[in-house]
């Protein structure tokens, strides 16, 4: 199994980014071909330091790094990521990796 | 369910940190009490723009963010993290959130 993690930092309107990720993106990005789960943070995210850098964490699951990639460049994938910009001007880290259990 | 995941940052000798990570870092990760999965990136980890900051990324969920409190605070918990200081000196970024289905 493979992982697509999109870490949101934190927006200047935090209301405005959730009513658009939830009504809009979400729709968006669950158009995704091969998307085997699809979960999203709820609530504010906490870190040992007191501060998270990130409004909101979503992790999509993939049947491997290759099914990522086909996603990601297929017409879906393309409008998930053009997406972007109509929410997420204060930027997002994206990591991609095979998992495995420790 | 919520989770603690766990980024560690690119290390300056990658070899030693994995040897370290595996061999005694998950072995102390594992008596954390309410673990309910563990798991981590396996080989490189992609990001669009080609290098990420992250060697490696561990996810572990609980059943819920007081679990995750509860478990950090414990013996176990305290010896996991006092662990850091003995692998991840290029640094952690800590996130511990609630999740929901997108």
């Amino acid at each position: 199994m493979a992982k697509l993690l999109v870490m949101y930092h934190n927006p200047p309107d935090p209301a405005a980014f959730d009513k658009y990720y939830n009504r809009t993106h979400v729709v968006v990005a669950k158009k995704l071909p091969g998307v085997r789960s699809y979960t999203i943070s709820k609530g504010p995210i906490a870190s040992p330091g007191g501060t998270s850098p990130y409004h909101l964490i979503a992790e999509l699951t993939f049947d491997s790094m290759g099914a990522i990639q086909a996603a990601l460049g297929s017409l879906e994938g393309q409008a998930a990521v053009a997406d972007l910009a109509n929410f997420a001007s204060a930027g997002v880290t994206i990591s991609m990796y095979e998992m495995r259990d420790a």
